[in-house]
Parts: C-alpha cells; sequence; structure tokens
C-alpha cells in the first residue's frame, strides 16, 4: 500500500473482520446450545414425552427467534431512553454500543442469548403443557419481557449497567431470567400426576434415557466456550480476556462437578450422576457473570460453591411441591442469583473479599433481586392469564397417555424392529 | 516495523490468515454435518437397518472424500476450458479463483459440500441398497457428476457462473444435486418391501428412534453456520456479508419449522415432529442459494413457503410411490429448486419482485432446471446400468432381516443388559 | 493513524488477536472430544455400565483439568530445567514459547490434551473399575504422568523437543500416553466377568447402542479438526500449514475406514461397523504425529496402514486375553507407535523414504518407546500400589449386577414409558 491513510484503513477493516470472524463462529455455538437445552431435557422426562420437549425447544427457536427479531431487539438494543424503543427488525444505524461487528451479527449472537433464556423455562414445564399455548408464551416472553432484563444490563443506557452491574454473559439476564420464569411456570402448571403423594411424601420420576442426557450436557458444556468467551463481542483488544474467560468458566464448571460428587457420595452414598450433570452446569451458571473479573482460583471456589448449592436447591425445591422435571430452576435460577452475587465478593474489581468493599456487592444484589423478581412476576401474571382464557394444561387423560401421542400422534420409540 | 512496504506485506499476511481462520473452522462445521446426516437417517429408518445407514454416510464421506481428491476437484476448480481438467490432488498453483486461502484449505471445504451433496443420497437410497454398489455409486457421484454441478455454478469459468447464476452455498450446486439424485436412485431401487399395498394404499413406516433424528437434526442445524456464511471464503471484505447471511439462514429455517407446525396443525389437526424438523431443514436449503442477497424479511418469506413446501412435497412423492424413507427428495430437491427459483424473485439484485426485472428469473430457473435435470439423467443413468452388470438392491431375505445383520453381522442395540 | 509506529503496535495487536480467535476456537473443538470419548465409550459397553462410562469421563475432565491446572501445566511448561519445575496455577511470565497467545488460553489447549490422554485410558478400564479409585489415577496420571511426556516433546527444552523428535499434534504425547496407560490399566484390572473361558475361547460382548457409539465417533471426528491444526497454536504466519495439516488430517481418516472396510470385508465377509468406526480413528490418531510434515498421498498411505493395523491389533490383543472394552489400545496405543514412527517414513523434512536418512526415524522410534514404556511402566506401578491398598476392582456381585445400580444408584434407560 501507498500510504499511512490507506494502510490505517486497511487496519480497521482486519479489526471488523477479525472481530466478526470471533462473535460469528462463538454465535454459531451459542445456538447449537438449543441442540443441548433440547436432549439434556428429552433425557430427563419419561419416553412418552420426550418428543414434545424436543419440539418445545425447538419452538424456543423458532417463535422465540421471530418474536427477537420482530419485537425484542429493539426493545433490548434500539433507540433507547433507558427502557428501549419498540423498533421492528434489524436496524442499520449505529447502536452506540461501540460494536466492531455488524448489526446483524449482533442480533445473531443476541438472538442466541434470547433463545437459551426461554429454553430453560420449557424443561421446568416439561411433561404437561399444551404445545400452542407454550409457543404463545414463548412469542411473549422473548418479544417483550427477556428484552427488558438484556436492556437493563447490557444496554449502555440500562439502568443497572449504568449503576456498574457487572453480568458479563448473563447469569442475571440470561439465567436467573430464564430460572425464576421457569419458577412461575412450574408453580402455576402444578406437579405432574403421581409426583406427590396425600401424605406428602414423593414419588421421583426417573428420566427414560441417561446418555441422551449426557449428550444434551456435553452439547452445553461445548457452547459454553461460546456464550461466556463469546461475550467479548469483540478479539481485538480483548485477546487476553477471551483466555481468561475461558479458562475460569472451564475450572468454575470441573469444580462444579467435583463438588457435586463429594456432597452426593457424602449424603446418598452413591454418586448421582444426573445432578453430577446438574453439579457441571450450576458451576457454569455460576460463573457466568464474574468470568471476566474473578481469579482462577475464585472461580474454582464459585465452582465449588455451585455445585453444592444445586443438589441443596433441588431437594428443597422439590419438598416445596414445585415440581421441576429437569431441576432447571436450581440449575439457572438459584445459581444465576448465587453467580451474579458472587461478583460482588470475588470480582477482582471491587469485590468484597477482594478489595474490602461492599457497594459492587449491593449493585450486585439488587441487580439479580430485581431480575429474578421482574421475571417471576411477569411470567406467573401472563401464564395466570392464559391459563385463565386457554388454559396452559393439557388433560389428566393426555397427561398419562402423553403428550407425544396426543399432540405429536408419535411415539419416539419405534418396536425395535 | 521500519517502513510501509514491511507494513503492507505483514498487513497481507494477516488477510490471510485471518481468512483461513474463518473458513478452517467453517470447513469444520460443514464437515461435521455429515454427522447430522447419519444420524437424521438413522433415527428415521427402521432398527434393523440403523447401522448400515451410519455407515452409509460414513462411505460418503470415506469414498467421497477420496475420489473428490484424486478426481472430483480437478473438474471443478481444475486449470479449466469452462469445463473442468482432469487434475489429480491439490494443484499448487494460483486456480484464478481469487483465493487469500491455501488451496488445500480450499480443497478441504469444497470436499465437504461434495460429500454434503451425496449424504442427501443416501436417505432416499436406505434400507434396501447393498453395501459395496453404494460405495461404487458413491465414488462416481464425486468423482465426475458432483464435481460439473460446481464447476458451473461456482468457477469463473463455468457457464453458469458467467451467466450471473447466484447460488451462494449451493441450494443447486449441493441440494438440487444430491435431491434429483436421490429421486433417480429411489426410483430405480423402488420402495421398501410393505411399504406400498396392492390396493394403492400406502403402509408408514415410522422411524426407530426420533430422539436419535433430533441429534442429527440439531447437528445440521448448527452445520449450517458454517456451510452458508463461509461460502464467502474469506472474512476481510466481507464482514459484513457475514453477519447477514447467518441472519438470513436463521430466520428461514425458524419460519420454515413455524409454517410447517402450522400447516400439519391445520391439516391434520395434530403437529408432526418429523415434518418439522424436515420444515427447518427446507427453510435452511431454500435459503441457502439467496442467502446473500436477500433481505431478512424475505428469507422469512421464502422460510415459510419452503416449509409448506416440503410438506406437500412429502406427500405428493409418497403418492407416486416412489419410497424415500427420509423425505430427501422433498427437503433437498424441491427446496434447493425453489430456494434457487426464490433469487429470482427476492434478490436485492435484479430480483423480479424487488426491481421488476425477470432476466435473473430466468437464468436461475434454467440454472437450477439443468443441474436438477443433469443430476436426475446421469444418476438414473449410472444406476441402471450399475444394476443390470451387479444388481444395487439387497434381496427380499436380506431386506427383511434387515440390513444390519446380513451384511454388517450386528444389531445397532443388544439386549439391555 | 498518525505515524508508523502506532500503526506497527496496532499490527502487533492484530496479530494477538487473531492467534487468539484460532486458539480459542480449536481449544473448544478439543474439549467438546470428551463428550465424543464418553458416548464413543458408552455405546461400546453394555447397557448396565453406560452411565458409570460416561461419569468416568467426567471424572477425566473435571479432576484432570483441575490436576492439571494445580500441577501438570507447571511441570509440562513452567520454568524448567528440563524436566520441569512444580509451578502451582498458570504463570503469567513468558513462557519461551514464542507464543502469542496469553498463557491462560494456552494453558486451555493444554488441558484439553492432558483430558483427552486420559479419556483414552478410561474406555479401555470400562466395566469394572470402582468410581473414587478412578478419580484418584486420573488425578495422578494428569498431575503428574502425563506432564512429562508433553514436556519432553513440546517443551523447547524437553529432551525430544531438542533431539528434533516431531510430534506435532501427540500421536507420541498423547495417543501412545493415553494407549499404553491403557495397556497397563487393562492388565491389572483383569477381564470382565465371562469374557474369556477356561478353554480359551472368547465371548464377544457386543455395545449396547451402537447408534451411541455413532454419536460419539463423529463428535471426535469433528474434534480432530481443532486437535490437528489448533496445534499451530497461531494463524499469522502459518495459515498455509493449517490448511495442509486439516487435508492431511481428513485423508488419513478417510483411508483408515477404507482400508478396514476392505480388510473386514475380506476375512469377515461381512463389513464391521464397529471396526469402521475404529479404523477412521486409527487413520486420525496415526495422522496426528505427520500432519504437518507428510504430503497428502503420504497421509493416504499412512490412514491405509493404521486401518489395516488397528484391526491386527484388536484381534491380537483379545488373544493375549487383555480385556480392552473399547479397543483403546489398539486405537491409541498401536497407531500413535506407528504414526510417529511413519514421521521417520514419510516426513518431507528427513523420512527415510523420501529423503533416504535414517536418522529422524531412529529419533521418532525412540520417542515413542521411551514415552509408551514411561506411560506403561508408571501407570502399572501406580495402578499396582492403588490396587494393594485400596483395591480398584468392583466385586464380583458388584460387576454382574453393573456399575450404574451400584454405585450410581440408577439406570441409562427407565422402562419406556
Amino acid at each position: 500500500m501507498e500510504d499511512l491513510a490507506a494502510l490505517s484503513k486497511a487496519h480497521t477493516e482486519l479489526v471488523h473482520s477479525i472481530d466478526t470472524v470471533w462473535v460469528a463462529i462463538c454465535a454459531a455455538l451459542i445456538f447449537q446450545m438449543e441442540g443441548g437445552f433440547a436432549l439434556l431435557e428429552a433425557g430427563f422426562v419419561r419416553s412418552k414425552n420426550s418428543v414434545s420437549i424436543i419440539a418445545k425447544v425447538m419452538i424456543d427457536i423458532m417463535f422465540g427467534g421471530i418474536a427477537f427479531y420482530a419485537v425484542g431487539f429493539g426493545i433490548a438494543y434500539g433507540e433507547s431512553n433507558g427502557w428501549g424503543a419498540f423498533g421492528v427488525g434489524i436496524p442499520s444505524q449505529d447502536l452506540g454500543l461501540g460494536l466492531t461487528i455488524s448489526n446483524t451479527l449482533f442480533w445473531f449472537i443476541q438472538m442466541g442469548f434470547a433463545v437459551a433464556a426461554i429454553s430453560i423455562v420449557s424443561g421446568a414445564m416439561a411433561e404437561r403443557m399444551k404445545i400452542w399455548a407454550y409457543a404463545i408464551y414463548v412469542t411473549i416472553f422473548v418479544a417483550v419481557l427477556y428484552p427488558f432484563a438484556a436492556n437493563w444490563v447490557w444496554n449502555p443506557k440500562g439502568w443497572l449497567c449504568t449503576m456498574g452491574f457487572n453480568d458479563f454473559a448473563g447469569s442475571s439476564a440470561v439465567h436467573a431470567m430464564g430460572g425464576f420464569a421457569a419458577l412461575a411456570g412450574a408453580m402455576i402448571l402444578g406437579p405432574r400426576i403421581g409426583k406427590y403423594n396425600a401424605d406428602g411424601s414423593i414419588n421421583p420420576i426417573p428420566g427414560h434415557n441417561l446418555t441422551l442426557s449426557a449428550v444434551g450436557a456435553f452439547i452445553l458444556w461445548f457452547g459454553w466456550f461460546g456464550f461466556n468467551p463469546g461475550s467479548t463481542l469483540a478479539a481485538v483488544g480483548k485477546w487476553e480476556l477471551i483466555g481468561s474467560v475461558a479458562t475460569n468458566t472451564f475450572l468454575a464448571s470441573a469444580a462444579g462437578g467435583i463438588s457435586t460428587m463429594i456432597y452426593t457420595q457424602f449424603w446418598y452414598k452413591k454418586v448421582d450422576i444426573t445432578m453430577v450433570i446438574n453439579g457441571v452446569l450450576a458451576g457454569l451458571v455460576a460463573i457466568t457473570a464474574g468470568c471476566n473479573v474473578v481469579s482462577p482460583n475464585s472461580a474454582i471456589l464459585i465452582g465449588l460453591v455451585a455445585g453444592v448449592l444445586v443438589d441443596v436447591a433441588v431437594v428443597t425445591i422439590d419438598k416445596m411441591k414445585i415440581d421441576d422435571p429437569v431441576g432447571a430452576i436450581a440449575v439457572h435460577g438459584v445459581n444465576g442469583l448465587f453467580g451474579t452475587i458472587a461478583v460482588g465478593l470475588f470480582s477482582t474489581k471491587g469485590g468484597l473479599f477482594t478489595t474490602g468493599n461492599a457497594t459492587l456487592l449491593g449493585v450486585q444484589t439488587m441487580g439479580v433481586l430485581a431480575i429474578g423478581l421482574f421475571s417471576f412476576l411477569t411470567s406467573f401474571g401472563v401464564l395466570t392469564l392464559m391459563n385463565k382464557f386457554m388454559g396452559i394444561r393439557v388433560t389428566r387423560i393426555e397427561e398419562s397417555a402423553g403428550i407425544d401421542t396426543v399432540e405429536y400422534g408419535i411415539e419416539a420409540y419405534s418396536t425395535f424392529e
């Protein structure tokens, strides 16, 4: 090239290109986590509802994706007064986010987060929800509920963002948002037939295919290395951050699995493999908020706590007669809460344990409670109204027969000819 | 660095590096779609043939890959007189394609497309084809049939390319090419035993494992975000295109699934989940040609049409007594055709609906018909000859017992000890 | 930008960014190979042990990952006297490896290799090892055994590295290291109950779910395109190498599958699909050492040999009454050995067949034998001691009932309600 100006311009083009490659691949990894949700949940439910739960995750993607295109993205990132503007589609003007990637690519990765949030909910409502009612709820959630959480946390004009709230990849905006909606959903739907006895005792309903759940778990684990490191939204200027985010993400997940192994061995005298899977996921959820600001050792500590928390939470939620077939509330709600607060404790930039300052801890706690409460109340309201006017639960006869047969006219496994 | 010349040279090295990272990862994503084909098809067939269909997709990769190395690549991209030259292996000289990646990497990504095309065929010929006959057919298809389609469409000297034919990632070159070969294959093999009754009625033969098919579907869906965006073959200078290609690809797939849901609910009073999977795939196939030149709203429209088209096509093909166990003809053939033509309608660069000009529509229609016809006739010829001289279908006894036992001496699922 | 200095500095930032994107994605691909190991092994064992083998691969990740963080990485790459120093965690100073990526990202990708090595062992010890004993062995292997192999081969101060030993992505350091530990493990544990009869005959114990194994195989195959090309550890300056590594990796895998198909058809009159999967993996293992220095034609030749070697090795090992349920010793041990030696034959930089010089062949042979022997002897020692002091095998009653029930209190597949 002939002069500095040309070379400088060419340099800018390279920055755009590098960041685009990084985000495009990470967005694809995040997208494929949907397969992980679907298969994890399918394995954890009974065979008779396994096809329908996969269909519901596809609904998360399809209805959620279109809703986020038509409405949600505008609320989260459109020309904003702090609450978002109701723009339709993907605006072409600069979003004021300092992006080096195109708006369409930014939309694509943000869609992945939105769809992940609602996929959390699908698990807690498994085995008893009507398919079309679910599609309507998905549309509402992704169009007008989730986008507020994203706006508050990640839009520079969002009220939590302006307060210094640190939720790097969405322990609050995605996981607590999904987890507390899951709580509302499980409460309104009520437990599956036969889950709780009149005398207060609990009948475990084991998943029908744990190797299938393992497929899902490995897909999710893999995808998290797009979910967290990809939240840098750029590689140039952030290449050191990418490495530490990936390593923190890994260490917390490993620690979460280990502490669950030890906990279940200690309390139940057996390692509970479904809980180990949930322990790994709990570690991943908990590190998602702070993976950019904690040390590797703190990441391990956060994972260890998350792995125990999820065990206690699953049992507690079950004792409260809230029937969550896949443990979504415990994994995503409880550990989204914990992970967000943990930033206030362990952050190298203002954490209580590392700096002695409690300000960040206050912001983190308030923020995640606000999002959890917002999610719970709005989903509770929406589902209550839907239940009143159209009914959201299949009939008793349909539930006994299985949703696959009733709503899909099909069974997952045909006679093994 | 000391001077402009050094910096300029270093800049060139970065361009090569960025584009290589982009294409290498996308090529890996495309390659792993083979797992998607294998598992989707395995779940959609009966248990007794599930191992053999996986083996056939492995044959697609193994024999197809070597055939594309030895012969096919030279036809598609070798020193070319417009029809390709029969070079063996990967030439080291400049291919005249304006590539910034190495020829070996270009070979690797192009091999992924070639192998995808033949994997479409494997599904339509499932449950009744001899394994070694299939291996011979795969070799012929990838060595000397598919490369002509790639040459015509993507080689700058190819006759369709010179006419302005727009098939960005292969609705014609890959999907119609595979889909119409699948039609020929299903016709020559004839239907599976017991599929059609003497009175003309049809016996549905349900797949044995829909959760396995879902694993495959999610893998394919994921891989398409390498297939389409990776067809830029570069990131530098194309970073904005990457974002819009990814978003269009997503929107069409979501719309395809939604319209199938609505269509099957409306006509059959039940959502047909196997068809929803096919609807998503149909949307993906249909947007593959035009994802670089249509607006997001057009992508949604294309997906909506594709999702209905595939439903109608599956039923129509079945009524014609053409037995396609996995719906490959409807998904890839019919929607490859539709998607290519849709470019002529919706392209922002010459589409009939957007510009009022019908020239592109004519080119698109002629091109896809040429490729479809070429594929159908050549595969029909090759398979007819093979059938005459060596026989391509297993015996009735072998078919009843299942190919897994007969040709592989194995069953997919052992007693669940 | 205003001057050359600023532009030059910006250029350096881009180099870091590009290389980081490349390695971060490849590291994620390598990590997800763990899912491949888990599902491949789960499908190849009996249903009653399928959950437990998945749990063991999770233990590989969790205990192995933390062990590599706490101890192993320091031995392999810490301030080194040629044997490694026992640093804990990830040092922040320059490691002297000429890296353009951060130490944390380098740790993350190296952890993937470490965990892959131990995952090889898990398969050979399937269906009969105690879970907590396994966790202890994993910790020891990844903390203090594997790191020596990595140090010798990849640390510039390692004794094999200084001799010009070429093991690009770890045919020796990962696969032979894992494969010969697997041999020690299978020998000390002894065969599964009922595997070998008193009269010397062998009872085949077929895997319970071959479609699940196929899921695992495709995941591994996919991941290898991060494993081998990612071993460049950079894209800038290595973009041409990335293309040829990917292509060589593919060609060898295809050739390995083809030669196994032909071999099993010829000897057993049936294509053995589980062996074809192993043939593909054998080709991948064998090309791993030399994918950076052999021609594509040599890669095909190496794959063809590997595909036959694995068939012969599986049978031979079985005849020696060494019970390896998944063929890990044959795939990774034997072909890690062969692949490393093959570099000495086919390398364009000093191979015997290409240059007539036998020096490299000598170094390669000695290196892989040293690593194989080191791995076998140390694992043999560790497991013998563990067996003596705590016992590493489940009781006969537990083994008959299945480890899933005994150690996990669970079954993979619940009644198909």
